[in-house]
């Protein structure tokens, strides 16, 4: 079921669409641009496999700035929006418009009336208005590209709220300007620093509180380029802010921090903008717990999808997911600055014993990879580094030497070794006249290589000369305070180059026409109704999924002549449209040899039934299929996303242990591949208590197929569960012996 | 097997406890203290129910101090230790006596050519002699309390400077003083602000460094009492300076950074009486991964324990493990100086929705408990907040009052609600006009209330005013610097009340004395054997574990009559000395329902062993036992611990996923019950697919009795595993339907 406030999902895409065909931007930095007037293209479930990169640079950097609603009246909260615009136009060399019908000037600017009135056309107009609706025509009127709505009141405070901002966005969609809003700031406004080198972090928060630590990175000399406060994403949401970023040549990484998102599929195609790109994106998405997306959804106003389902979607694409702000803030100025690694060890140099050995237990614990130096490098850096001490990786020099060139060496020898990636030089105590010396050779190093040089600052202290001077002073070396934070920035760092290397979009593969066995899925279906065991399969075999040879019979006569066609042994089963948990009910004969058995069996079963009220459309008569490990593969419908496709460990795993993986279409075979990696028992694919390995090519397939049902029969299906799928040994594909299909 | 360095336990423990009755030191602040020349009382398997505190006052606080091998020759590492003894003696007035076979005078001071010929009777000796062997008798004469040993190049470096350090150990113990050290520093002896209010943290630290940012908090304003760096621990143990710390009144909370445990049931012991004192234990154990393990054995050249029983072990006696030393830290710093909760509820204030959630959601998913604040409390917060802000909980008030004392009744009115026991505000961005008087009112509502008030200064920079000035000043208000460790603390702040609430000390109720049963299960043992599963059931009947009904049986004949005395349908089993898994090979036939069957399963079964070159002493022909729930219940070795008890979900689970719980004897019924709690298919156990409740009172009875038997048969048991253990419906009990037993 979809949220009132966003129709159905495909209206909305169709109204998207039709929208960008209308207006006049232009398709700018976009790899794949769709001509003004064309339509996207859809995949088959309707839904868009392109989005179009929004321009923009006007947004952020306007040349002239329209006030709507100007003020100077002390403690007005206009006032000091109003102030803090003039500011910033004199800081950036901006042409600033105050606007309101009833002042002639504001803080010594000319005042107009109307948008209309202005000696020129402006770039942005602000709307301090309590109302922003009736001056969107007005600034279509005046051909204004942007505007910024401050006004609350909207989504975020419920249904009448959420009516109105319905009302500006189509006045949006109809006017060809874009919004930034409602329930916005100045944030994209703020100061930013231009003194700083290297690749930049651009922000896109929405709630503006939030960003600001990222911000203030900027003290720090990390550099930001842009701010992007999206509020209640009437119109431009986070996606286009994902999509415009992923363009531009100055930014190194995007952080995000997101409640709720808007639409699914705009997110994930400017997520896989962004990994086609390179560019990695490090989000905050808070909705981890009920009470969290509760309280997410009435601060936003947003639809907040199944974080199982959020988090899945945000790994297909390579969206970095931390938990709080100071990992997001690590994450991505580690990978804004970094290069690509050469190679994925990771060095742990310490002054030290026990911090090498703390730092590199937690560093294996999370799965980072501390190679084992090659003797001849140990050789080497034994030469300026007591014998009793380890130089295999933790390298622990027992204390940085001081009073010559050793210290550097030691260094430079790590990092010119090639199965060093990534080193970390954790600090844990400042001895000025050790560590000062320490941090100037690691700042030193780091200018002569491409390699990331990782210091983690312990001190809890933090104003320290080496800190605050020399590390912070380097951008070149990336400092942390925490191993922790240290730890999930290089994870994230190095599965981002890994992710990115192999990456392959997987909207250009994504089906755009329905298959052949659409046409007989669709005979099949029965809108609001769950089909009968039989009928599911049926929809299975069109599907080409392989299900038992079974007779659907109505009399113990015709049980026992299909018992012999099918061939014994057999499993019997009642099958009727509104039949689940048989096996519970009784409802499930299995191992039946005799014609007897098949009789006694077909007497019982309808008998239970009967007894339990269940209509039947017959008794199923299948073959019985040999042992193998018993999975589940479904598709559920997502509010976020629409239809996605589980697969799970069957028998007690699935049902106690929910041990499932869960994708959203369209992805591909390494997914589906993934999917299996996921699972905690998945050592019972590969076998155990002398078992053979299953055949997990055959059930890559099925999830596959499956996949193909749940986009192609996205109209019409709403839940698909099949249940057990027998994934038989290698070789000897997978049987889906029981299904479950509810219409739309 | 156990670590040569180490000897067995038992003799270990029995050393330990000779050696405390030939020595003099009294047991100073013991809540049950043993007189002088009484061993301690021995637990069953002979390990101590009881350690003394020793005294070390005088260790930490000495009034005169020798300096064995004093230099002031600049440039000498002696030289520099020497001058900050001085140094320390000048600030704390002791006294300090240089002592050094051809000096005359150190930095001024008289030097003595031995400790017997120094003027007075010292409480320390400070030895930076390369190799304190030799000192250590003339110590002795001296009476001289305490050592500190400097030198390095014992066990850290292997095995010949493990057995100096053995002859080190021994020689310590003849002599009656206690040794800190070999391969320490002067940490004891740093400068610890006396400025500073409120109960302290107590530092214990196996590398020196990794020590440096706990002991940094004092410039955080956080009181530092005591720093125990324990080096090699020849002598003086982790465990003792616990039992120190948790008798001492100053002490708030103990933080331990552990890289290995020189002795399991001291740790424990010492654990245990910070337990019954209420004292809180947050520690950092390194050893999380094999290669962390690896790396801090080479480091400490101390047994690493198995780190899930570590891990167990900890969690029994409610010390709180950490990751970070930044969590170690904070949490230490929040334990130590915060009153005992009136309510477990955590409300979270914030001047920012999208704040406000976003820590909601990270502080459920940890599991902590968000109270919704009744509807009169909210109305009265509505009386300062705007109506369409959330006071339910998180309170959002949209920006701190700050031009009077609405703000200060937010809080105010917050606190006093009875649901809530901690208050957090997150502030992520300083926005000095209002961040300033937020924290001030903060500040001021600390002082007035016994309830802890926990601020996360978000900001990444620190050097607010705010934050440096307010925050740090406050002895009352706990200062974050991440959401993550705020939670973590808040977490390990809670779940200690519970657990010292509810706490009882284990060896209070420990058996000292073998039950009747020990005697029956010694006449089974079989040294050094694996005995068949017939002799293994009969072991645990002898404990009063049920096993199905059988008779071994080695003839036909006697299969048949043996299946008419147990009652058809029955189970038979080869049984035999060195036989495990038998299922895999074929060598278990279930469901047998006539004489023919057992016959023919009679002679397949030989058949098997056979070919297989199996010694039977015969086949078991068993009842057959209901459906229940399979468990595994078992006993294995630590190096560290002695037996250990395990109990998991047996089958698929226990196999794929390793689902089970252990624990370290002596623990009781509530340990127990939270092993079942701890394991991931747990809802196995209330009955899943219709199935019925299992009994796991009687589960619980098993585990209980399978920890008397781990304890009992200590010196002849080295492992038993009964598997499957079936647990019945509930009332109907448990059986164990197979188990294997190793002698030792």
């Amino acid at each position: 079921m979809l949220g009132s406030t966003h129709g159905t999902l495909t209206t909305d895409f169709r109204a998207r669409v039709e929208a960008c065909g209308e207006t006049p931007r232009a398709a700018v930095h976009c790899t794949a641009p769709a001509s003004a007037g064309d339509a996207a293209p859809l995949d088959v479930s309707g839904r868009p496999l392109h989005s179009d990169v929004p321009d923009l640079d006007r947004l952020f950097r306007p040349e002239s700035v329209a006030v709507v609603g100007a003020s100077d009246t002390e403690g007005r909260p206009a006032a000091g929006i109003t102030r803090r615009l003039v500011d910033w136009a004199g800081r950036v060399g901006a042409r600033i418009h105050p606007v309101h019908p009833a002042r002639s000037a504001v803080y010594g600017l000319p005042c107009h009336p109307s948008v209309g009135a202005l000696p020129e056309q402006v770039d942005l107009a602000v709307l301090l208005v309590a109302d922003p609706l009736p001056v969107i025509e007005e600034l279509a009127e005046a051909k204004v590209k942007f505007a910024v709505a401050f006004a609350s009141g909207f989504a975020e405070t419920g249904a009448e709220g959420a009516a109105a901002q319905d009302r500006l966005a189509a006045a949006v969609r109809r006017s060809g300007l874009r919004l930034l809003g409602p329930n916005t700031n100045l944030n994209a406004f703020e100061e930013f620093r231009g003194d700083l080198e290297g690749p930049a972090i651009a922000l896109i928060t929405q709630s503006g509180h939030q960003g600001r630590p990222v911000y203030a990175l900027q003290e720090l000399g990390i550099r930001l380029s842009h701010w992007a406060p999206t509020g209640n994403e009437a119109d431009l949401e986070t996606a286009d802010f994902l999509s415009y970023f992923a363009e531009r040549p100055e930014v190194g990484a995007i952080a995000a921090y997101v409640e709720g998102l808007k639409d699914g599929r705009s997110f994930l195609l400017a997520a896989d903008r962004a990994a086609r790109n390179k560019v990695p994106v490090v989000a905050v998405k808070v909705g981890r717990t009920e009470a969290g997306a509760r309280t997410a959804a009435s601060h936003t106003g947003k639809l907040t999808g199944a974080d199982d389902v959020v988090d899945a979607a945000m790994r297909q694409f390579g969206v970095i997911r931390v938990d709080g702000l100071d990992e997001l803030q690590d994450t991505a100025a580690l990978l804004a600055r970094a290069k690509p690694p050469t190679a994925d060890g990771v060095a742990v140099y310490s002054i030290s014993g026990g911090t090498g050995a703390h730092f590199a237990d937690l560093a294996a614990a999370a799965g980072l990879h501390l190679p084992t130096l090659p003797q001849a490098r140990q050789d080497e850096l034994h030469q300026w580094i007591p014998p009793y001490l380890s130089t295999a990786n933790p390298i622990d020099s027992g204390g940085h030497p001081v009073g010559d060139e050793r210290g550097r060496k030691i260094i430079d020898a790590i990092l010119a070794d090639p199965s060093v990636g990534v080193l970390v030089c954790p600090i844990t105590g400042p001895f000025p006249p050790l560590s000062d010396r320490l941090v100037r050779d690691l700042v030193d190093a780091a200018e002569h290589t491409d390699k990331p040089v990782c210091v983690v600052w312990g001190s809890p202290v933090g104003t320290e000369d080496a800190y605050r001077t020399t590390l912070l002073g380097s951008s070149r070396v990336a400092t942390f305070r925490t191993f922790g934070n240290c730890i999930t920035a290089v994870r994230a760092y190095l599965d981002h180059h890994r992710f990115t290397a192999r990456y392959r979009s997987p909207f250009a593969d994504a089906p755009r026409t329905p298959s052949p066995s659409y046409r007989k899925a669709q005979a099949l279906m029965r809108p609001g109704e769950q089909l009968s065991e039989h009928a599911a399969k049926q929809l299975l075999r069109a599907y080409g999924i392989r299900v038992p040879r079974e007779q659907l019979v109505t009399s113990a006569a015709a049980a026992v002549r299909a018992a012999g066609l099918v061939g014994y042994p057999v499993v019997m089963k009642a099958s009727g449209p509104q039949l689940a948990h048989k096996t519970e009910l009784g409802l499930v004969k299995i191992g039946l040899t005799s014609a007897s058995q098949v009789r006694d069996a077909y007497r019982e079963l309808t008998d239970i039934a009967r007894y339990e009220g269940a209509p039947l459309d017959g008794i199923l008569v299948c073959q019985m299929v040999q042992r193998g490990v018993e999975m589940v593969v479904g598709v559920t419908r997502d509010e976020l996303f629409g239809p996605t496709v589980t697969v799970g460990l069957g028998g007690v795993l699935v049902e106690v242990l929910h041990d499932a993986a869960v994708r959203v279409p369209p992805f591909g075979e390494d997914q589906a591949r993934a999917m299996l990696a996921e699972l905690r028992g998945r050592a019972l694919l590969d076998g155990v208590r002398g078992a053979p390995p299953a055949d997990t090519d055959a059930l890559v397939e099925v999830v596959l197929r499956v996949q193909r049902m749940a986009m192609e029969l996205d109209g019409v299906l709403s839940e698909l569960d099949v249940n057990p799928l027998m994934v038989l040994p290698r070789g000897q594909g997978a049987v889906a012996l029981d299904a479950l299909a509810v219409c739309r």
